[in-house]
């Protein structure tokens, strides 16, 4: 980890207190941020989900013009990176609560891209299923908090370093998201993706692409998914900040899709976009 | 946070590298021991336990003679305080794995037993039903892990400090464990208590408890528990590590149980058992 660099409450440093509750209970959120041309990618959309979780995790006031701030100010130092920050709840004494004196720790860090199959978002990926089942919680269904077990353990299930991505499913196999990405599929003409209400993090690229397939005229559903669904479908993508699209060819033994034309329209739109600013397509 | 000292991987200090993956995905366990006379209470107990989750989290080998001598160590130093301990992943690289060069990080800290309600052993307490709901995931079910957020969430529901306690159900409604304790219920002279395959943690004070019955010749049962079956039954109490056995009184305006006198006979079992050593009737 030498090449990273990190920053505490907009301090240069690594170390935080064992007290801090990210590390006592996951007590916290955080936001995987690509930087490009020393730019935080779609920055105002990882605040706005950042400022979700604030709220539903009742966390204190904040003030997000710092933050803002301090995130550009990060990025301008890189070129091409990966921007991690984590926020934290502090209270004083110990126990789940009541949150006494509560305050937010802002843990920022920077890292070079992960190194990735060649070319994954032309030749497209494999993947597998998962045997982790994720649980149903609403009250944390969509947000991107700390408590990442399912995904862990989900990671751990293979090593075979030609499978790119795990997709996990709920305890009822319903089709909820990959281990890092949100998942799409195309059927009958119509891009659909799951319904995250009840598990799963609503990424900030899955809601960049329902609203560039909104601007494209492309159908989008958001809905519960089943594996015949994922089966059936005639195209399947993953997406996240860092990776953007990358189309799937196959699910386990299941292949090959079809990296088809939709898939490749909204890579297109996706690489046109104004990811820096917050341009009037921007709508969610 | 004054009045805590703490220790990293044995050496005496409060700071953390921001890359422990308890940090960034509440990937870790832990366990909260009671100090008694400057001896950790159940010692074995809880060295088990945190075996168990090892296994389940798929930590690498450790070296448990050394965590259990410094466990020692530490309570050594005090009377009657509160140890915890707090087992970190750690991991070369960045995302959710897999684990390339894993290595376990330990925290262990200090603190001064919190501040109860009047002599609740013997006055009992008044609990509350917790509107969060668990969620059920086997994969987890049982251990002592970091993802707490239900629970912080749960204990967020109430500030009054009449109330001790929230008793927490899972998504089908059916009994599962406190926020911070196990809960075990006396009807027709059976003792009954939560299973905790699907969800929650399995504490070590239940499993003193369950023993401790088993050697008074009272009836155990391990099963799922409604609320009707809390509502009806004729003693209740909670339990844990830190505070032995309460009697419950009332729940929100359901009440009053008899803590009555399986639960005082539990209690004076409890004071009388060999807590620091593994005595005879150490059977799980």
């Amino acid at each position: 980890m030498n090449d990273t660099q990190s920053w505490v409450n907009g301090l240069a440093g690594a170390l935080v207190d064992v007290s801090e509750r990210a590390l006592q209970y996951g007590d916290g959120l955080f936001e995987t941020i690509r930087i490009h041309h020393s730019e935080p990618e779609f920055l105002e959309r990882h605040i706005k989900r950042l400022m979700a979780g604030c709220e539903r995790l009742k966390f204190p006031a904040m003030d997000w013009s710092l933050v803002r701030h301090e995130l550009k100010e990060l990025a301008a130092q890189h070129d091409d990176a990966v921007l991690k920050l984590i926020l934290s709840r502090r209270c004083a004494g110990r126990g789940y609560g009541p949150f006494s004196g509560q305050a937010v720790t802002r843990i920022a860090s920077v890292q070079p891209l992960p190194e990735w199959p060649a070319n994954p978002g032309h030749r497209g990926i494999r993947v597998r299923i998962c045997d982790v089942r994720l649980a149903v919680q609403p009250l944390l269904g969509g947000i991107k908090h700390l408590n990442r077990l399912e995904q862990v353990l989900a990671r751990a299930e293979w090593d075979d370093p030609a499978i790119a991505e795990g997709l996990m499913l709920s305890g009822s196999d319903r089709l909820v998201e990959g281990t890092m990405s949100n998942v799409f599929l195309l059927a009958n003409q119509v891009l659909i993706t799951p319904d995250l209400s009840k598990c799963g993090v609503a990424g900030v690229m899955r809601s960049v692409i329902l609203d560039l397939a909104e601007s494209l005229g492309i159908a989008t559903e958001i809905r519960s998914i089943s594996l015949d669904d994922v089966k059936t479908a005639r195209e399947v993508f993953v997406c996240n900040s860092l990776i953007g699209i990358w189309p799937v060819v196959s699910i386990d033994d299941f292949g090959a899709f079809d990296s088809g034309s939709i898939t490749r329209q909204l890579q297109a739109a996706l690489a046109e976009c104004d990811k820096a600013g917050d341009g009037n397509w921007y709508s969610s």
